[in-house]
């Protein structure tokens, strides 16, 4: 793309929820954006919209993208994957509209935008059409070892991020196979969770995070939690670094 | 501690290269730091270091940590762990004299502090005796995908972060196991991870990146470049995010 007279797709990575930790390119590029574009649930405005509150130009144009209501609909189901892609391609083209005009349009994306990041999916639709720009963030989970002061890994370490959804057998595999772990997508998962972390022998290393860096955080050692409320976006950490000179 | 009277320790990550991926935190706080600490090479200053040039106290007190000369005994020998681990001792307990007179002592970390960060070996020997904050920083890998404009993981994606110095039969059937990776120390390692990739399946998708977010980063299809030449912190990305609506 030439870029003349065509505007700027710039995905920004909003971080792990404290506003201090955006980057400067992130606060630089959020104060010229002409239009702020973020997905969210019908009726909210989602924490990567919070986060960047008092950053923006007065004139901005927002374009919140709310996602389809289907909670009624599994989600394996063909008429869920039809409506949600359905749902990608006209935010897309909302998005592309605005490109076209010559306005730049920043697109929020809590954590890292290409790292699990909602913005994912408006890149891989108009990245071919139009100058793009990706600011990283700081991810949800350095959020948490950070504020948990855990040394996550060192040296050669391996490093397994995984999801909390995961079969149960295939989970303690993998944890009995790697290092150092990040366990996402807690929630409703942490009984299994436990059961996988135990007969993989690293129960006792198992840190539990919940809202990492937000004002409310909480952090405990799994074993020392005594029931199993968790909410989705909680983390377990297993930290690595055994031979530490 | 009560922090009365006693300095605080600030592990500071410094990102991927680029002055403008600080996070607003880490500019307030090296704004503010009394002491700035950093590991170098004898005769070097480090990439960290320059990263932060023009954001520092006029007064400010600089602490290179210089490490040992070591080119000619082996990692694995018993002198070397020896040396390295008088280093650090002696590394901490000049830090902590600055804290216990009551100085703020920001360490500088390339990418994330807790993340592969030198920054490791100061908070395990003053973490339990001085208060501590650990400022997140970009990841080098971070910068990669961004730069790269890559997207990594998403849904249900397993990410293993694997070192490049990894037995091949070990990175190979890693690689298989996973749907997302990041291969991280290539330089000389270069073409055992083409031999790993090729082996499971995944050479085609693999992208190369040198000096991610450096003035002169270079990237491109791992089955594409023609040499084995590369940097010890270039870095080989797996992208996962086979199923996208």
């Amino acid at each position: 793309m030439s870029g003349v007279g065509v505007g700027r797709l710039i995905g920004v990575g909003t971080g792990p929820g404290d506003p201090e930790l955006l980057t400067v390119k992130a606060v630089k590029a959020l104060g010229q954006a002409d239009v702020l574009a973020y997905f969210a649930k019908a009726g909210r405005s989602g924490n990567g919209r919070a986060v960047v509150e008092g950053l923006l130009k007065p004139d901005l144009v927002e374009l919140p993208l709310y996602y389809p209501v289907t909670t009624e609909i599994d989600k394996d189901d063909g008429a869920y994957k039809t409506q949600i892609t359905d749902f990608y391609n006209a935010s897309a083209e909302a998005v592309a509209a605005h490109l076209a005009a010559g306005r730049t349009v920043a697109v929020l994306s809590e954590g890292d935008p290409l790292f699990y990041g909602s913005y994912m999916h408006l890149h891989v639709r108009l990245a071919n059409r139009f100058p793009v720009e990706v600011i990283p963030g700081i991810t949800a989970m350095s959020g948490c070892w950070s504020l948990a002061g855990l040394p996550l890994v060192q040296g050669d370490d391996v490093l397994s991020v995984l999801p909390g959804t995961m079969a149960e057998a295939e989970l303690g595999r993998r944890l009995a196979d790697t290092e150092a772990a990040v366990i996402m997508k807690v929630g409703r998962n942490l009984p299994k969770i436990r059961r996988a972390l135990a007969a993989s022998g690293r129960l006792d290393q198992a840190v539990y995070v919940e809202r990492g860096t937000m004002k409310n955080a909480a952090m405990t050692a799994l074993a020392e939690k005594a029931d199993d409320e968790a909410p989705y976006f909680s983390l377990v950490l297993v930290p690595g670094w055994k031979d530490r000179p």
